[in-house]
């Protein structure tokens, strides 16, 4: 008779379509092709931290494949494969069957083979590890801005923000938003076709996931340069609809984490190639400033005025 | 100012030697040579589940990247490659920096480059997700196993198993015994060359890491055989010279995990091979039995009965 253990690992067999061994034995067998660069990337997710405890598994499994699958779209590179490494405080194999479909109904839609992972007890904790392929030397980096570049966020980043505050209660959403932000929050999208569209275009690039002006700062030290936001360019039309509340919106824009959004810097003589791309991608691409050459980053008024933004991320140690 | 997250993370600031890109942006970057295939494999270990709370980090840290390297001696692969994701309580540095060093001194001595990671609040989890190469077609699986084929073990299994009996007052260890068995049980020693030594030669193999009668259960089962391994064959000499007690050896020789030996099948006519590749490795190398049609697995006693061996492994849910 198999034990817990036994049955909660046949939750996560499942056929695999471009390796050679998927789940079963000691490791994970594929080839990357010819003329590609492998990237790798972990994400882990711990209760009560990057989810509530009670959180609906099957939206979790979605979570935590597509947050790993956001860390190569933001590399310009195409998700391949996947492992996922998992503590339970107890073998609820009804729970854990929700989570396996979720994960793998991520790794279906972005066509990733999940290949292996380990299961074990403990506080509930998720590890994610993606691998993908990218042609050699395209990878988009974070340290390739350059002064006059302008600096672009896909989508309408800020929704996710709005949900978890709604949820904490801290904000009223309108209408319909209220749903729309939730499933920001619980099922973000990775942008995957965008990040390849963006090989060769984008100088620099990141997931948002600690909120934009803290992961613009990421790109801004890597890369040694300054930036000027321009807040009439900001994309807070949305998030305004939703909470009508202009410093919520602007909070949630520019502090809230969680979108998945691609936050990308481009020579300006690119804007027109950008534009065409997010029309055929049907995917909004706002240019929100410009790369400077003094280090720091700033927001201009809408009465021409700069000042400085204090640049803020989720840290995981204090927040 | 630095949080205590910017802290953390430069703990985990290396170079690397065959990589492209390591630790700092989204994703790493690295390139598999012509001809490989790359083979994927991840382990979590919890704290007081696979480690004792106030485990010494240094060493934990040499654990934690020695099971993960362990899993591709077990494939026969190179390891290459390595992520370590960590979910901590506070944020203690001088932890933190002593399991970085432990984890880095093991990479360093397989010549496994660090690349990448993540770093969270959380209940003490340590993740870590294991990149290798092998030449096409001859990573070695656990489904390759046939009847008359010899089971082989490497080293000196169970050592580790007293070792934890030991610091649980289960049992009582002879001299330095206590040390060594201790020191196998914190610092396995991944089997690297002798896995990569075996491709072309054993026809099924995995690492020890659940118990030698459970862990060779699965090549059996993989496998679709069975086995009878002879109880004058296995190497219980230093088992009982540490713990002078027939039962207790033998219950830590085919219970016991933890040792992260390599267990084999090959045909017979590869014997003296073998032998040879023990000998250059200075590894001792013990033929414990034979693979046989009939499923199952059995022990054949000094007398010449043979007694069904009850399968057994560590089960993380019921362990």
């Amino acid at each position: 008779m198999p034990g817990e253990f036994d049955l909660i690992r046949d939750c996560f067999s499942h056929p695999v379509h471009h390796s050679d061994l998927g789940v079963g034995d000691d490791a994970a067998l594929f080839r990357t092709a010819p003329g590609m660069q492998t990237v790798v990337s972990s994400d882990m997710l711990v209760a009560g931290n990057h989810f509530f405890v009670d959180a609906d598994p099957t939206l979790l499994g979605w979570k935590t494949a597509a947050v790993n699958i956001s860390d190569m779209a933001a590399m310009g590179a195409d998700p391949r494969w996947i492992t996922l490494a998992l503590a339970l405080p107890t073998a609820d194999e009804t729970w854990v069957r929700k989570l396996a479909a979720g994960f793998r109904t991520c790794c279906e839609t972005y066509v990733v083979d999940w290949v292996g992972g380990d299961t074990t007890r403990g506080p509930l904790n998720l590890c994610a590890t993606i691998v993908g392929e990218v042609p050699f030397g395209q990878a988009i980096l974070r340290n390739g801005a350059h002064p006059g570049d302008d600096v672009w966020i896909s989508g309408w980043p800020g929704l996710a923000a709005l949900g978890l505050r709604s949820l904490q209660g801290g904000v009223k959403l309108a209408g319909d938003w209220h749903e729309l932000c939730i499933e920001r929050l619980h099922r973000p999208v990775p942008r995957v076709a965008l990040g390849r569209a963006l090989r060769g275009v984008a100088s620099a690039m990141l997931d948002v996931s600690d909120g934009l002006s803290g992961d613009l700062g990421h790109i801004l030290e890597s890369s040694s340069v300054g930036a000027v936001l321009q807040e009439a360019a900001l994309p807070l039309l949305p998030l305004l609809n939703a909470c009508n509340d202009a410093a919520a919106a602007r909070d949630a824009l520019l502090g809230g984490g969680d979108d998945y959004e691609l936050l990308f810097c481009a020579p300006r003589e690119r804007g027109a190639h950008i534009e065409e791309i997010g029309h055929r991608l049907s995917l909004p691409l706002t240019r929100i400033g410009r790369v400077v050459t003094n280090p720091g980053l700033w927001l201009q008024r809408r009465d021409g005025q700069c000042a400085p933004v204090t640049i803020r991320s989720y840290d995981h140690f204090s927040g």
